[in-house]
């Protein structure tokens, strides 16, 4: 990977990644962090998975640990604009990623709120720098009330949230969306495009027996991180292995080719009583414009191949 | 199958069938009228497919044209409990039927209403009558909101409607569900147990050419009835074949074994801003009793072999 | 009154009562029972105040009581269309008649259903029935849904029920009206005239010291029915009196000049949060046709005349 | 009022007032700016009676015009959180101020967003600043949102808006609530005391004609600001005089013993049909602390001596 993004002299793409980690999120931000493919600029914590003083902690120890003490990490909200807090504590552990228990951070986060990172972040490079969010839309939204032309300085807006079939929160709803349907329907009526990775993608992204077992022979890392982990996570699902799935939205920022996406309207539901956090997805668009390009399918060998290329290089340089 | 009921000596099933002809229904009619399996006490009408009017109109002319004059036609309610009613005569073509121009009907409808007739008939038999409903389900919570002992008197309680993955009236709702959400609650709440063949299930069975070109050779039934029906359908569906939906539930009243069905709680969504309809059905039962038989699959070949033999029969039958 | 209306010549009008005894019901039977002006038809139970096996013993005990057996009671619905039954018994004692305890009664309820005796009623001699519903809309709305028709038939339609200001379930709901929202709502958008004497008129009605020294002369009635029914019903409210709310709609039939009624267009919430069953009037009309007449004062003098004269009149005939 | 605050040395109130001017809301700036007893530290502005560069100009316009160029003025948001925006500008005219044409403001708006300016504020003189509103909540929302601890650092919370009894947006909604429900419910739920001076206190606040021949004495404040804005006022509303809503909030800041206050459960309709934007209050609280203290009464008399004393204060130092 490296050597063809050298290779082919492209410039990394540039972004922000807005997360709650969570397990799912700390696999993802070892695949952003490793792959020369991105340039992080920033990551902003929101409260989802676990709650924002333990989202924003792991970020600060997995910054720390995998070695970008560079990169700020901005705290943005506690909670959803309207909603109670909801967690998945039960799926992340107490403390957001699992069984592991990465050192204490040293350096703190950095001064004012995500939604004014993002904001300004944008702002400073329009075109330039794509946002991707793999929590609750909360920030964002923020970010979007306080400054709708956002939506224009973004290059790219991608989430890994939603479903066009079933949820896991509930049936209807993916936890990301349902934990914030206000924010949601906000980003998704926004005017812009949104690259929506969902379950329908991410359930495909299984780290099965022989996937955790090349991550053990990865060091530090997997000793530390990736096993511990995607254990823990897989102790709590029923499928054969879990789903790790908001990797699949940094694969896709990666390499596009992985994830076939199709033009949709998306109407996030807000009202329902069985349904809140629903993103009810028409693909027959008549004569709508699509505000969504949604991912249904995954290329699951090669996105393995990334992922797992990707870690083993952070491993070496982490050592261990 | 004529045989195989006659040689086993098992009585056959006496059913109440609600519907909204409409081309499936007439399709499904065709089925439970010609299977030696079921005894229809009763055909009850509501409005849904085309408006009260048609639905009762064709149910009529079924009954003369298929041969069934002794079995009493009671109408029902024009429209939804609380909504505006929808119809699908952009499906079913303007009259109900498709291209098909059965002969005017001779013989009028019962007396009284169709809620009347289903609570009359389960009363007089307690345990003894199937009740099956394949269009919106209005009256059949009318009469649930009548007299609510119907649930104990039922034998068994069948609909046609829902999914538990995407709709077809809208991403998130099938049609005869989100004609009358209401009375959907009202049905899925009432106590009993609801086997729910949804479109997860009909959406297999599509009227693929060499079915139809089985059908072009039974003579009027064939010419008049079934070809013209299902040419029209599938003018105006986007898939293979159309997919003969009401047919499916009574073929599982003939034959159980031809879907595989699930219990599962469903609750029907009344209040979404997109989800107005919804079956939101969670396998997952916990601690909750589940109101729900759903069916996750059909044995297609199965079920197109029941099918055309019995229409086989029917057209030997009207001949021509 | 009863001189009067001798005097003209003028017929009574022919009546339904639709109600849910109840303490305020009973004064308001006992009130139409003894003016000359009504001649009631039939009496419909309904589930409200208290349960539907309450609601329906209360009207048997007072028929037999108050001396018209020949009135047919036919019982209604036992809860709402959709929603999970609620009652007042905290407000109208546990068995509805707070601390009166009438005989058990003697002769039994007809048989069927309360919607089909307002359906038949109405029917056989359209233009000449007033319905008046004093309890929740269940069994009205029950008639629309089987019988629309009886929009046309019904020469009146007068309501308890609803408020334009603040409600007593609630405080945006009248207790009628939020018992069942979705009956409520049917009711007013059928297409007829509904006058509605709510919260705002009724609340002028209260049963103050002197009204209660005038029933306490009242011989059997007042001692075994109007005086411990106050009685009860004042110490669980808190104004200087108990509000006799259903007998002002009967007071309206008799003399409509007792209440003033302006023209308006009611809209029954039945989705809110906090709101549901409020009846949202708009007296500004712009282009929009009435749906209501809504009682916007009373007579209060006047209203005491008359409901004091003809509960006398009806005690001097039970005597005691 | 100067003498007396003068005379008892009594520190004015520092205050920030969010407003969308708007014809109330220049009467009311019009009152806080002239009088002793507050201190104004800024001024917000959001969409609302008229859109946001409209609202923000007339800010600029009369900053000038009455003379305190000192004071920033912050912009906001243009709409509502959620909702598709709305106007009044029916009743404020085109340009929000009716026919007063104010000449062009020199000066610009501060940078920044009124949310920052709000949390700023109040940050940096924790216990120190009255904050009040008198336009839709979303500025104050977003402050929450972004801050939630404005709501210890405040040292009180009013509004101009909602009722208790009737709207004028809607039957059920008062136009600032409705303008944006869920920026209501945001400030309502926040944690704090909302002092709601709603419709039912500034419905009592009329300009009848003794009140506009006395602007008519006022120089050019009278001349160019205040006839021209109340009788524009006057002539799109239906009673003997307009009311001056937005003016009774900030009297209410200066003396609150011109109006009666009592404490209260309030909650914002967001989910309602037609109720979305009520302001549900409850005063019957039983074991539930107040969330506000609601405005039930006004001394008229008072509150125009006051209004009219400072007025006539403002244009004496105006000139013309």
């Amino acid at each position: 990977m490296w050597g063809i993004v050298q290779a082919t002299g492209v410039a990394p793409k540039k972004i922000i990644i807005d997360c709650d980690p969570g397990i799912d999120d700390a696999l993802a931000l070892t695949l952003a962090h490793g792959s020369p493919a991105l340039d992080i600029l920033g990551i902003t914590t929101v409260g989802g998975n676990v709650d924002l003083g333990h989202t924003t902690g792991n970020a600060l120890r997995l910054r720390e640990f995998l070695g970008f003490p560079g990169i700020p990490i901005t705290a943005g909200s506690a909670g959803a604009l309207l909603r109670t807090p909801v967690n998945a504590a039960g799926v992340h552990g107490e403390h957001g990623l699992g069984e592991a228990r990465l050192p204490e951070a040293t350096l703190p986060p950095a001064e004012g709120h995500a939604a004014d990172f993002i904001i300004d972040t944008l702002r400073a490079a329009p075109g330039e720098v794509t946002l991707v969010a793999i929590g609750p839309l909360t920030n964002v939204a923020l970010a979007l009330l306080k400054e709708p032309r956002i939506v224009e300085w973004a290059r790219e807006f991608a989430i890994l949230g939603g479903s066009y079939t079933r949820g896991n929160h509930s049936p209807a709803a993916e936890f990301n969306i349902a934990a914030d349907p206000e924010a949601a329907a906000i980003v998704f009526d926004a005017g812009w495009t949104v690259t929506m990775i969902g379950l329908d993608v991410s359930r495909q992204a299984l780290a099965v027996g022989e996937v955790v077992d090349r991550m053990r022979t990865m060091g530090r890392l997997g000793a530390d991180l990736l096993v511990p982990c995607v254990e823990f996570y897989g102790m709590v699902t029923a499928t054969e292995g879990p789903a790790i799935h908001d990797a699949c939205a940094i694969a896709y920022l990666i390499d596009p080719s992985l994830v076939t996406v199709d033009p949709a309207v998306v109407q996030v539901e807000t009202a329902g009583r069985f349904t809140s956090g629903m993103t009810v997805t028409d693909f027959v668009l008549g004569d709508r414009a699509p505000n969504a390009l949604v991912g249904t399918s995954l290329d699951v060998p090669r996105f393995w191949d990334l992922v797992l290329e990707v870690y083993e290089d952070v491993a070496r340089r982490i050592g261990g």
